[in-house]
């Protein structure tokens, strides 16, 4: 893992949460963007060099209405940039933790990604994310 | 705000989450620091200026202790280093944000410290954090 890329927080209005995080954090988003496929609008902050990207869901069964629906509203996960992000999912299976997908999925902000399991990571949501270069 | 300073992740058992973020970050922690008066045992790693500070609860009535009771081990707090806390602590109450304390307290990693309230943060427990100077 090279540094931490994002901040995942889920919330329940992007739009509500836009104007808190503006209050909080000092600053507008920066741009907002869907991803059909997850089933989330997100927005996104920089704090130095850091993201926060709030995860808004656009329908019922997406993953962050049900984290919504179980946990409330609050940090959804904590994304980690990789250079090869197939490399770094059969490093960590190996390693003995629990790649969510064992292929890479399209992200939001340009990026491919992969969770892993939060049962091995003391509850915490680990994201591993790639940049996607131009051929990919 | 001046940039995330670090993240907090409420674990049960140091010793064992050492291990576990040693494996996932590829490092060891730096330093292993007890806050008596918080009641915590704390470690830490460092992701490319980021850190990751773990929290072991020290006594069965600490703050770590109870949300670990009530949410299970998993992030506990993002903090965010902050150039004056008095003023700060001021400048969001105003703003409508509810700082746990009125005056800030002893931190782990020389730092002074102030929670605002999750209620008004999408759930977030947000710390703001300033490094104590020699005559503090």
């Amino acid at each position: 893992m090279d540094k931490l890329e994002h901040i995942g927080i889920a919330v329940k209005s992007i739009e509500k949460s836009n104007a808190l995080f503006a209050q909080l954090l000092g600053q507008e988003q920066y741009k907002i963007e869907e991803v059909a496929s997850e089933g989330v609008r997100t927005s996104f902050f920089n704090v130095s060099g850091i993201k926060i990207e709030l995860l808004e869901s656009t329908r019922a069964d997406s993953p962050i209405a049900k984290f919504i629906e179980k946990k409330g509203e609050g940090v959804h996960h904590l994304a980690f940039a990789v250079n090869n992000i197939e490399q770094s999912i059969e490093e960590y299976s190996q390693k003995g933790f629990s790649p969510i997908h064992s292929e890479p999925k399209e992200g939001a902000d340009n990026k491919l990604i992969c969770f892993l399991h939060p049962k091995d990571t003391n509850g915490v949501l680990i994201e591993l994310c790639q940049e996607k270069k131009p051929n990919t």
